[in-house]
């Protein structure tokens, strides 16, 4: 972790009031995160955001940087260079000692492993800030990070073998059927304990005294994630509290500090996403517009527009055209369930898509967390086809209410779906960014318009396949008479390629769909979840 | 029509200068037209928007009305009052022939077939300004009111017998495949006559000088449509031209005078809606931001806030979050060919959801004009069960491009659907507006909240159906046990709703369904297209 060796060299900056450091040979790659402590021993520290900042300089380019204090009379300032070369800082504060601090760093080519912050991407997809495509394949674990250490370091083993590249996680602890947990740190210092009307203890945070440990733990967690390339969609509020922490109905004052403090201290993370919410219509406390200044206060606050969403209940659907919002992370499983669904709202959103949850594999009584293995892997296929991007998740629960639900708690994957993330994440590596081929029409072809498909059959059984595509091919180049073309059976639940000994060759385009000349056929599995690729043959 | 009477008394008007009138006791219904003529004889007439207003007050409401130049030294001033009781206005004007003409009018109450304007109601549905619900179903003739005059007369006499009760239909005439009639009165003057490079004649137009003709004639077939009932949703701009007259591409300062001089006409015509435009990304002249810029001149010259919307081609979605758009008027029938789409579309906006163009009952070559009647009738049903209107529309061609088609030019219905909307609106006007009962889980089933639901089994073909409703009902009061249900089976391409002879009576609920407690059956015709009619006995 770079960000501790460099606390080292940093510490004792506070020593070279006003000069530039010695160690200004010190280098970071892009996207790395770059961090310097300053001390001060006046016995006026706070919390408030705006006890320090940094402006960080590089050629024309200025970024100015909230600091934030983290206990224990250290300030912190913390920075995501993203250009290359030699960055120069200076220190801002009314405290004497954090005024004026200057130095500089050298910003260097990202490693092989490191390909920056996500963003987004031809409209409706997402790429590293280095190019390279990312693909969301996600997983839920909502409250990971407030389990035992033994589940926590379980759920990262657990994340290792996985295909996924994004998580949905918690900053709060969730108080939900299923999931009671007493988290061993909390993100407030307690003001006093009361007893409520019916004897029960109830906590008062002091909302101005953040507790750094907390938020210690959550950064080694996001950082954790880095080091398997998965990215932390890390949401911000949740109606899973039901007045045990009240942590869901802070004042709008204590929410605005909250969001200051952790885009300070974890703005510089490039595996950070914010997403404002989980069932945000479920929160009580807060209407539509607080939402959407909430939004704003999180998007102000971040120097560098991590990829922000929000996330409702089931078929609510936020403003997502508010220009904040990167893309969509909806609950419906409507729009995967049906043909076509996902495509009518990528049609809608000029964002990527992401359902961020269409239900769970699982045994649980509740219809949305018993799907088979087969239907969570189907319905993100029916995403992936409509040009979409579905996440998944599992809800098993074998023993009683300690058993690890991974939907909550993380620990061990006990479903069947998870073990097709890194298959579907290659089959879409090779194809690239995909969309219906013809909209509204064909509800089953995907074309990446460069000469590739993909067409999936869901839950038909079928024998065979006569070779056909749509003669419109998105708003690319349409498919003509002559053209060569090869197909590979892919069974989406059993992971298998199969080339097709065949090359076929297209007709004239007869009544919106291209033929091959002979009416080849191509032979089905007669199984369902199958899928095929047809690439062109230059 | 009132109009003409009006026009009577108030052509004297203007020798009573800065006198209130004698006619003081005029009455006129609520959401009638008042209007009164001004002459000026100075020479100085102009179609620019500021030449004359008038201000209509009415106890503590002061409303300021856009007069307009009519031609032949005539301006008129038009007012919709929708408040009973003593109107009195005074008109402003630069011109002294125009300036300080005062009045009053007595606003009564509307007469029994006079419903008022269409509004917005209970967010995703409409009904008039008296509180009736309106169900749209409309139909399509974009250009009808530019065709030969018999078509026209034939047209209305069409609309007469059938059942729909809104109509798409485009100011400008239109230069189509299959369209090419030249209209007998364009909109604009003609300042010269070229010749293009290939010796075409091109009229050269003054953007300047409207032609009251062409207006006057489309004021008296908007009138014609409100006296059978029907609205007006009037296309403002579209794409259909092709360098023939222009009209697609004038000068941004030209639209936005159309806009004014069009809105000054016809605002006070209460079975008008504003559609910006057909397709309006097929427009090639303009661009979102100009799109947006005309829909704003439209809600501000409109003092009555119109319904208001703009249309795209297949699956192109505007930002209908647009607070100045009232409803949603989408080019897209992937919503309501698969299960569930019409649903997602009205759980993402949150404004009524017309389909205003899903295809057409027809016998073209192109795959948009040749549904069955059937298909056309069954989409709308699609439509209808997801809680959203869907707008029918035909295309049939039997003997050449004379031949009158619907779609375009009105005439003669030569299809089978249209027949059906009237028994459409009967079955809704008996439930009252519907949603999805168990949005995302149950497709086919819709509720009105009060006890009384619609499933609609699409293509399906079943002999029984097992009494069974969802345990969700939208956002209404649960069924629960211990109630009584009566079904009704409706064949909506036969038009038949037959009692069944037998009463439900509901068991506890059981995994999301509500079942009757004897597991009851209903036997159904097994055929397609079969819808139930489900309502609580009291």
């Amino acid at each position: 972790m770079s960000r501790y060796n460099i606390s080292l060299f940093t510490s004792f900056i506070c020593f070279f009031s006003s000069s530039i450091a010695l160690f200004s040979q010190q280098k970071i790659e892009q996207w790395n995160r770059f961090e310097f402590i300053l001390e001060n021993t006046s016995g006026k520290n706070t919390f408030s955001d705006n006890a320090l900042s940094a402006t960080f300089t590089h050629k024309d380019t200025s970024i100015t940087i909230a600091g934030f204090y983290d206990g224990d009379n250290r300030y912190i300032i913390r920075f995501m260079p993203e250009n290359t070369g030699t960055w120069q800082y200076k220190t801002s504060s009314s405290l004497a000692a954090l005024n004026n601090k200057k130095g500089e760093f050298q910003c260097v080519k990202a490693g092989v492993k490191n390909h920056g912050i996500v963003r987004v991407s031809q409209t409706y997809h997402f790429k590293y800030a280095d190019s390279t495509v990312y693909f969301p394949l996600g997983t839920t674990a909502y409250a990971w990070t407030h389990m035992a250490n033994d589940v926590q370091e379980q759920t990262l083993k657990s994340l290792q073998n996985s295909g996924f590249n994004k998580i949905r996680m918690c900053v709060f602890p969730k108080n939900y059927e299923l999931v009671k947990e007493e988290p061993s740190v909390y993100p407030y210092f307690i003001k006093e304990v009361k007893k409520d009307t019916k004897g029960n203890e109830v906590k008062v945070w002091d909302y101005t005294q953040f507790n750094p440990v907390f938020f210690r733990h959550l950064e080694k967690r996001i950082d954790d994630l880095q080091a398997l390339g998965i990215e932390a969609d890390l949401i911000l509020f949740h109606p899973y509290d039901k007045g045990r922490w009240g942590f869901d109905e802070m004042p709008m004052e204590a929410n605005l500090n909250y969001i200051k403090y952790l885009v300070a201290r974890l703005a510089s993370f490039r595996n950070v996403w914010w997403s404002l919410a989980n069932e945000y219509d479920y929160v009580k406390s807060k209407t539509d517009k607080d939402w959407d200044t909430l939004i704003k206060a999180v998007t102000k606050a971040d120097p560098y527009h991590h990829l922000c969403s929000i996330h409702g209940s089931t078929a609510k659907y936020f403003n997502y055209q508010m220009p904040e919002i990167t893309h969509t992370s909806i609950q419906d499983e409507s729009p995967v369930i049906n043909w076509g669904g996902a495509a009518i709202v990528r049609s809608i959103y000029p964002k990527p898509i992401i359902f961020d949850e269409v239900g769970y594999e699982g045994n649980l009584k509740s219809r949305w967390g018993r799907y088979s293995g087969e239907e969570m892997n189907h319905l993100i296929w029916m995403g992936l086809i409509g040009g979409t991007y579905v996440t998944h998740g599992e809800s098993f629960m074998f023993k009683d209410l300690r058993d690890t639900i991974f939907w909550a708690k993380g620990g061990k994957f006990k479903g069947n779906s998870w073990k097709r993330a890194g298959f579907i994440r290659k089959i879409v590596s090779e194809t690239g960014p995909l969309e219906m081929a013809d909209v509204s029409r064909d509800f089953k072809t995907a074309t990446n318009g460069k000469g590739a498909y993909l067409i999936y059959f869901g839950k038909e059984i079928n024998e065979t396949w006569s070779f056909n595509l749509p003669h419109k091919n998105a708003s690319f180049e349409r498919p003509k008479a002559g053209m060569k073309y090869k197909v590979e059976v892919i069974d989406t639940w059993d992971m298998s390629v199969s080339p097709v000994d065949l090359v076929f060759f297209t007709n004239e385009p007869n009544d919106y769909r291209i033929l091959d000349k002979d009416n080849q056929k191509v032979r089905l599995p007669l199984k369902p979840y199958i899928a095929l690729k047809i690439t062109e043959i230059p």
